[in-house]
């Protein structure tokens, strides 16, 4: 059993598995495997190089293979998934819900996907046909079917009876669904109270009327309704208001923790690169983003080229062109960042832009002003040149400020034309204060100071 | 009631509340107010500039203020307080759970606390010392109070006719806690056992034997292992095992949210700046970052003022230097947030680090090959200069490796030191791809170019 109240477990069963592994004791990692639970043997799998992750999901218990399979990240599952043969991925997902079900089948390539359907059982096959009609990444994709209906015109003692007959209620059961003779949703009736309340009592007065999740709602959406109202499950239904399954909050998590970790390997580059993804994987998704900062690189080196003349003149120029550029590529970062988180959780739009552009413009000639004149008095000293001190600051506030702009518009612009913020902001942001920091600063220099 | 089948409700009323906000029409603004979910005060006050946050705030109910101050961030609630009576936060915090009157009180200042504890009556006095009692990123900051106890000797007939008696039965409660009788955690209960097994039974028969979260548990683990285990809810105990409070999901999601949020704001050098900070807050928050970064482009320019001869006598080294090192932080950055997000998932330690290095290592060479081609022929049809082209390609296929490494490297050796490697690594980073890329360039260039 594992002792919750030590995490340094964790870190140590990790260190003794990696030990073991590399010393080729598999039994004894065997050993160390089956007393994990399955979301722990998942953290594993991803921390390992590809050759090792085969070699330990050899050494996995097919009854565990499911459960782990549910709890990995898509890359990895789909990793692991290409290597087994239809009727085994059937087999290991039998006992999972089927939220989780549809989600390993939706990995599989489409052949496979009818193989395993065709391997599992008709109860089985009928549950997932309904979560498999809508999309992943909707309420639809997200619910699981194995709610318990009960009707509104039965008194409690009759709820508690059916509950004795029922055979597994599904876990983290906080309440039952409602519904009326047609199967409409109509609200939910809490444990607590058919607990407490008097048996004689009927669903329909104690039950709390509410409104169900459509099953098309996107699971950001779904995932914000949850957070905002704290709950912990709620009803999922078609355009009829027909009760379709429940959505529990332990799904909603996983959207969660996903949504914010997409932002931040958007940011970087990333696509969906995991940390042990085969080299060439790796390499082949990185790639893309390498290639359109080297084409942005270029149009900043194309402006600096429009200038050879006065660098050829005053080298100083050339040495202190990055500063100005960086600067502004920070600052404008630092806007960029807040306008894309602003945009992913639904506080910034049409109405507010403008105040934030005016706001982020303000901080940014703050700033601008500021660091300018801690420049201009280094680089006096440095270069003992009054005038190149001038133009340094004054080209620093200008890019400061257009940065500031540019980290507010740029996001808000791809929104409004459908491209996500978070994967082209950056790369058109240091366009721009690249483009704009050189042009400034040896455009100026090329007027005042060189002849 | 808010139609939660059509979530662009919320998009619409927070355009017409601005809009009824910029046409001073207060009442139809408070009218509207009443109508929103405390949690969508919350999300509109975060929208708004810090003029504006006031004015709604005036406009709120007063029994709202409360629920409103739970569902803010940190920064914007700070500012909101100060402008409170310590009576109005007693008055406006009393029906709020444990947990969030102590996030709130901890945001007050010293003297402002203690008034504010004073205003409250004895029973949510005691009821918050516990809590406060424990730092607010640990599990006993996390928890709520309100958990209620049964024990194992009795039969569930007793265990319900208590559960009628209590007056307040907390929401969320899917299980009950188990104790001894020296009030030591045992296990749960669930809801679903009381209202299915034999009324004789005995709780201790039923339960599920579970260990609690030790108080002082760091948050961040508590949500590890329920999104793990897929946990609603779970007992908090102290060193000795007596059940303190419970931790429930919806305060776990809150953490979830949190901590990917704050990678991504300390990767930008944001700190905890929020939207709508004051101008002047935001300036001094995020200045910090940019002279940071400022001091470290100054020892990229002391670089390339090394190599002021070799510049001056091929100017085309001033154009192309920029790419050398752009490409060497963009690729730098892909590890970077690998690893930092590895880290704080608790996915790469010692045991795969070398693991890592050697991956990226590799990553960073192929993608080095492809994209050195690439630059060096346009390059070589640009200047004419064949061996430009070649050292152009040396020198990024260095930077790229060099970049790689340090992008591993450097968070894995700020951890060591206990430093966040969201908020030190970027600019580290940037630091060795600049220096090394501009060194590397020029370097090569005055031995192999130029006399």
């Amino acid at each position: 059993m594992n002792d919750l109240t030590q995490p340094g477990v964790t870190q140590d069963t990790l260190t003794q598995l990696h030990e073991k592994l590399a010393s080729k004791s598999l039994d004894r990692v065997r050993d160390l495997l089956s007393e994990m639970h399955p979301s722990e043997v998942a953290d594993f799998l991803e921390s390992l190089p590809g050759k090792s992750r085969e070699t330990i999901w050899n050494l996995l218990e097919l009854d565990k293979e499911g459960d782990v399979l549910a709890h990995l990240q898509d890359a990895v599952r789909s990793e692991l998934l290409e290597q087994m043969h239809p009727h085994e991925v059937a087999a290991a997902t039998r006992d999972l819900e089927t939220d989780d079900v549809a989600d390993i089948i939706q990995d599989l390539p489409e052949n496979v996907q009818d193989s395993v359907l065709l391997s599992m059982d008709e109860q089985n096959r009928l549950r997932l046909a309904s979560v498999l009609s809508y999309p992943e990444d909707t309420a639809g994709g997200l619910m699981n079917t194995d709610v318990i209906p009960i009707r509104a015109d039965v008194t409690l003692d009759v709820v508690v009876r059916y509950l004795r007959r029922v055979e597994n209620i599904p876990e983290k059961t906080d309440n039952l669904m409602v519904v009326d003779r047609e199967n409409l949703y109509l609200g939910t009736l809490s444990m607590i109270d058919i607990l407490i309340r008097d048996p004689e009592e009927f669903v329909g007065d104690i039950m709390k009327g509410e409104t169900g999740i459509s099953a098309d709602l996107s699971d950001k959406e779904v995932a914000k309704i949850f957070e905002q109202r704290d709950w912990i499950s709620a009803a999922v239904i078609d355009e009829q208001g027909v009760l379709l399954g429940r959505i529990t909050v332990d799904d909603v998590v996983d959207v969660i923790q996903e949504d914010a970790e997409q932002t931040v390997r958007s940011m970087a580059g990333l696509g969906d690169d995991d940390m042990f993804a085969p080299i060439f994987t790796s390499t082949k998704r990185r790639a893309v983003w390498l290639g359109i900062n080297l084409a942005t690189a270029f149009l900043g080196a194309w402006v600096i080229g429009r200038f050879e003349d006065t660098i050829q003149q005053l080298v100083a120029l050339a040495v202190l062109m990055p500063i100005v550029a960086g600067m502004g590529g920070v600052a404008g970062s630092q806007t960029l960042t807040i306008a894309i988180r602003g945009i992913a959780l639904g506080q910034l739009g049409k109405s507010n832009a403008r105040a934030l552009m005016l706001k982020e413009t303000a901080v940014g000639l703050l700033n601008g002003l500021m660091w300018a004149c801690v420049v201009s008095v280094i680089v006096i000293f440095w270069f003992g040149n009054v005038s190149l001190g001038f133009i340094i600051a004054l080209a620093m506030i200008v890019n400061l400020l257009v940065a500031a702009l540019a980290g507010a518009v740029i996001p808000l612009g791809l929104k409004r034309y459908g491209i996500d913020p978070a994967i082209a902001g950056s790369v058109l942001l240091t366009t721009v204060t690249d483009v704009v920091g050189f042009m400034t600063f040896l455009g100026l220099a090329s007027i005042f100071l060189v002849s």
